[in-house]
């Protein structure tokens, strides 16, 4: 070789710069989204998806929700998860199906409620990340919301459900103000989680703003079936190719926890006003949008609980993602008709 | 009833008022996406995916290639499309699997072009719509563009590649200025057409950017197959899904044409150089991101175009979509991360 040549390898190359920044650690300010490739790099995030329902729990009892949805944990720890998804406002009937003004009474703030409460107790018991599902009270304006309870049962903060939904059966515009805390990412012990909640699950703008802040993984709790004004309507599919075009597109796992069963509104004197029947089929995929792991949209009484677990490797997905592209060729200046409803540029 | 009382039924009502715009047509002022339902309220699309190889073709003989694209639109055309969607530079090898500055010969302007010249002759006598890819030179600069041919034969206009990806094999940064154009819908005689290209299948941004402007379909011309660096990727799943879920979020018909067959990159000396498979696959989804009809991935020598059709009805598209209440429901005030690569708001 000339005096002027010299060798390199690519995984020499990334290794000395490794080094090199290790000896600065203490200088290094890393940002959600740009997180060196090989921080925690042997963790890998153990998600469980769940379904629940209240067939079988007399007068909706409340306490027998909570009871359930601990079970679900419980059972999903067992099996190694460090991170459990309930599904939307898993507490109660989905109270969305009509408008009545007393089930307002159903909201209470972050700060005094008895569900996070539990929740921060069992996430400190398990080590387990609970996203948990609320009906949040906040300035006497009530939220469909999420609280991200931390692996040692502390409070990381709270996303508001952006997109709200309204039809015959999902009456969500009467109670939910749309949420003002925009798209968030939560660094929890186990990753960097995005959290939206049911209807959003439909926007693809919701699973890129949180894609492009670093999420390793996208959480859609959910209360979704049948429709009331035609039941002739499944959206199961179109639900679930949704979700696996927003995990495919932004090359991100995505785990999906609905409701089931068939839940019967009332009318005063008792006799049937209308129905739901919640279709279950929780899933996880991939970061291609493949489904690797599904609930069956079960209705056995005798199993109230359903939950399956999945293995996410984040720096796989990331190197995997910064490979393919993607991310590299958007092209924001183009992008400004997602803006504005108008469609003006 | 009372004499403040009266009546009316949802569809008397809507009937009522379309017949009041009649009267008054010549006043209406009608934009791309705001289109009345009830126009041309009986009219169907009827698109044809395509896949064409250039295999059994002598020294890459381009007249070869232009034969078997006439073929396939004829093919098309005597099963009722009148929509064709040709693959990605349909009449060439894929060129860009090396970087050679000699193959910047074969792009030129659209003012001057006999693959267009020889389009517009077969929109005019089989009465279709041709969008058409072509290697475009403008200002001396070059673009991976689609040029739209009403069926009449006439132009309606050019889009070019917005997103220009690059990779083994996959070269294309050093032959295309990304795109000028923006993302652009052509009100085309049988209905409203979006069009993207290849890599913007990837985007999320250039799918809803489209359905925004009322795109009745979203068109994909397409060169994807294997990746040289890594035998063991395929992604033609994970390429399907993600139209798929771009055709489910905006709830509108999707259709790729993808080329197929092995492509063989020889060295000056005929040797192999590199070779890329090019897997077809080519499909339509109806407006909920279900595949309805599907290309195989061919490699029969004897079948060198691949046609598949399906019938797409807008007017019934558009009426799901406005039940289902996915535009209505949008946020765009929380969406500014989109347009930014460094994320701040």
């Amino acid at each position: 070789m000339s005096p002027l040549s010299y060798s390199y390898s690519p995984s020499a190359l990334v290794a000395s710069y490794e080094h090199l920044k290790a000896q600065e650690q203490d200088l290094l300010q890393r940002t959600s989204s740009d997180s060196a490739m090989t921080m925690n790099s042997s963790q890998r995030i153990v998600v469980a998806a769940t379904q629940i329902t209240g067939a079988g729990l007399r007068d909706s009892d409340v306490s027998g929700f909570c009871f359930r949805a601990e079970r679900a944990i419980e059972l999903a720890v067992r099996q190694g998860a460090n991170l459990v998804l309930l599904p939307e406002l898993w507490n109660a009937p989905y109270f969305c199906q009509s408008q009545e003004a007393i089930l307002m009474d159903l909201a209470d703030p972050v700060e005094n409620n008895v569900l996070i409460r539990r929740m921060q107790r069992l996430a400190q018991i398990y080590n387990v990340v609970l996203p948990v599902s609320i009906f949040e009270r906040k300035n006497n304006a009530l939220y469909n919301s999420v609280v991200v309870i931390d692996a040692d049962g502390s409070l990381l903060g709270t996303y508001r459900k952006s997109h709200i939904p309204d039809g015959t059966g999902y009456q969500e515009k009467f109670y939910f103000t749309p949420g003002d805390t925009g798209f968030r990412v939560f660094d929890t012990k186990v990753g960097k989680v995005g959290v939206a909640i049911c209807w959003d699950q439909w926007f693809p703008e919701a699973a890129r703003a949180l894609a492009l802040q670093g999420a390793d993984v996208l959480l859609y709790p959910t209360a979704i079936g049948s429709e009331p004004q035609d039941p002739t309507l499944s959206s199961v599919d179109h639900w679930q190719r949704t979700m696996q075009g927003h995990s495919a597109a932004n090359m991100v796992p995505v785990v999906a926890s609905n409701r089931f069963g068939t839940e019967i509104l009332q009318h005063p004197d008792g006799t049937e006003k209308q129905r739901i029947h919640f279709y279950g089929r929780s899933f996880v995929t991939n970061n291609t949008g493949e489904k690797i792991a599904e609930c069956a949209d079960n209705s056995d009484p005798e199993e109230p609980v359903t939950i399956v677990t999945a293995e996410i490797d984040p720096e796989q997905n990331r190197r995997d993602r910064a490979a393919w592209g993607l991310f590299r060729d958007r092209r924001p200046e183009l992008y400004q008709i997602l803006l504005t409803k108008d469609g003006n540029m």
